[in-house]
């Protein structure tokens, strides 16, 4: 996602939804990320209550910290305690044909708020952003998302309560009046500062934020929506997507609407380290849901960067450096069994375990989430497609 | 049609689709703005043209120099002489109510063109833009948009070959495509040095010259021009409107399409004098299609600017300034016989007719002009409205 220059040179790090980047190659600062986008660590307090709403476990990703900071969620629960129902808001930039590991976070994540909340989602892809930012032509991006939405449709979604839109496809209408009501609100000043535009960006870019910012509301969808304009919104979404958000919040009120809330991720580490996100221009920074099983294998023992010591003998003396372990991190991502976790964790962590041992369990572990993942894309038609993708009513979404 | 500032401030008059100010309230020198803008004159030899391939006299409008300039009229004519028909693009911004005579102009030239060639048109209604610009809520520009196209319907366009649109009702699809391919190839910078854009003007504004730039090409209208991206676009509008078609004209190339043609009119001119655009802010600056008899009279009689002398008997001896006087001017663009004109101004400027006497015979000839137009608006229904405005083909456009 880079292509724009963020004018934030005088800052150490820099995330914004085209680049992402630690100080002098180290890791991302979470927490000095949190201080200055002004959003909240997400708790145990919030984890607790989201367990006692739902009625089920928190979601991995809850329980280990991948979403780890929001705004507002406290609000969208009150209001869900109340009985008031929220809509879900997430999206992809279809830029690429296969997903990786990090890519599927989100959609992961996503399905299981869906599932334990019982609420509607909303799933955009911005073909036109990817158009735009990385110079395809409108077909090709077209062919990317509904490429990329078979994917996400074998992430699991219930169709009753799931909307796929493409913005080639949907923009026009009460989604248009929208995006103009936001253009109106934001100065070009403004988003320079949020995202760094220079003069030099086509006004493409510079028209984009807004068509981000209104699926924030609910009465850009009046085929699900209409009548319901006090429906909260809630999005889960990587933490450099914050800026879009953070726009779309200073808006929100000025022309009647909600703040939408947000539930916000770390990103997925690289498998060379915990610098940054992946790149697409280096297939072996990642696992592909396209990967075969000797790919993964191959990858991990190859590429995946390892906090074991040297030596044998030094391993068995000094033990392996979790911080940096790249395997151990992944395995904190996709391995469920929180006891077996923290069984290689120890044990890993005071040399009795090698790292060999530990990529092999991590082998295992994508070898079959990738597999699952494959069978159940392999089941998704194009009639299916087309049935998410459908401008249609969900009169059971809430249910 | 305010609210930008022009970054031209070195310059001595300002031409842009928000302002025009001639230089110190003088005339607005159309030569100099040929000049500047880099179009052509449109000369005795094209209209000569347009006769001969239209077996029609000319339109007023031709004869007399109020069409005064353009681009690529002679390439469109060629094509049209080899057989290959073309389409006209014309809109209007919905800021008011009530339609002046100078907001007729185009409508009513755009019509004789129709006529004259037998092509299909295009109205455009930017109510996104006067919601933008203006601070007009959605639903009064859309509102506005309605009643504004009563009055263009009532100037007698062909219902078989016109398309009537308004942006918030049409933006999306093949148009939405077309303004991304447009964004991408104009950057930030662009759009300042044309328009004068500054960083505290907001978002909507910068990302709007690619909506009125598109319905110059025929692939935005697929349920009209399917298969046929070959069609060339003419545009008659206001000079004021030039920087739009200009970006337009330029990006046209990149994009694989043709760029439009113009065909360009001067200003009409303010009661008061010519120094430019009529203003919106005072109803005593213009005759409006809803002004009664009696307001006519009165406007004219107690407004419109003379060229007449301070006293009858130096105006017996000196006669009248053609050049500045308003009544001569109005006459210019509305009373069709050339030989009537003519005498008028023989004799008004020898001093033999008075102001009064040419304030008399343009009152009638506006009167009959607002009554007509009044009575054809009456007869405009919803339905009208409705049938001018939906999406659907036109067969017999070219016949």
């Amino acid at each position: 996602m880079e292509g724009t220059k963020a004018a934030e040179e005088e800052e150490e790090q820099v995330v914004n939804p085209w680049e992402v980047s630690a100080k002098d190659g180290g890791k991302i600062d979470y927490d000095k990320l949190i201080d200055k986008f002004g959003c909240q660590r997400l708790d145990q307090t919030l984890i607790d209550r989201v367990q006692r709403l739902t009625s089920r476990p928190p979601h991995v990703f809850l329980r280990r910290g991948v979403f780890f900071a929001h705004r507002d969620l406290n609000e969208v629960l009150d209001a869900y305690e109340r009985g008031d129902k929220f809509y879900l808001y997430t999206g992809r930039g279809p830029s690429s044909e296969a997903l990786h590991l990090g890519h599927l976070v989100p959609f992961m994540f996503t399905k299981y708020l869906q599932d334990a909340f019982k609420v509607p989602l909303v799933i955009q892809l911005t073909d036109d952003e990817k158009c735009m930012w990385k110079n395809l032509s409108v077909e090709e991006s077209q062919r990317l998302a509904r490429e990329n939405a078979k994917d996400i449709i074998a992430c699991g979604f219930d169709i009753s309560r799931t909307f796929i839109f493409s913005d080639f496809d949907y923009v026009g209408g009460a989604f248009y009046k929208n995006m103009v009501k936001v253009g109106k609100c934001v100065t070009y000043n403004k988003v320079v500062g949020i995202f760094g535009f220079t003069g030099e960006d086509h006004i493409g870019k510079v028209s984009f934020p807004p068509v981000q910012a209104v699926p924030s509301f609910p009465s850009s969808f009046p085929h699900l929506f209409s009548g319901k304009d006090d429906l909260r919104c809630l999005i889960p979404c990587a933490i450099d997507q914050d800026p879009y958000f953070r726009m779309t919040r200073d808006v929100a009120p000025r022309i009647g609407y909600h703040k939408p809330a947000l539930i916000e991720s770390l990103f997925f580490p690289a498998l060379q380290g915990e610098t940054g996100k992946m790149s697409a221009s280096d297939p072996n920074s990642a696992i592909y849901v396209t990967d075969s099983g000797k790919d993964i294998k191959n990858k991990i023992n190859k590429y995946a960067f390892s906090g074991g010591q040297d030596s044998i003998e030094n391993h068995r003396k000094y033990g392996a450096n979790l911080e940096v372990d790249i395997p151990i991190k992944y395995l904190g991502f996709f391995l469920e069994d929180d006891a077996e976790l923290e069984y290689i964790r120890t044990e890993y962590g005071a040399g009795r375990m090698l790292t060999g041992d530990v990529k092999k369990r991590l082998i295992e572990v994508l070898t079959e989430l990738v597999e699952r993942h494959r069978r159940a894309r392999a089941a998704v038609t194009d009639e299916m497609v087309d049935a998410f993708m459908a401008v249609r009513p969900l009169p059971n979404m809430f249910n």
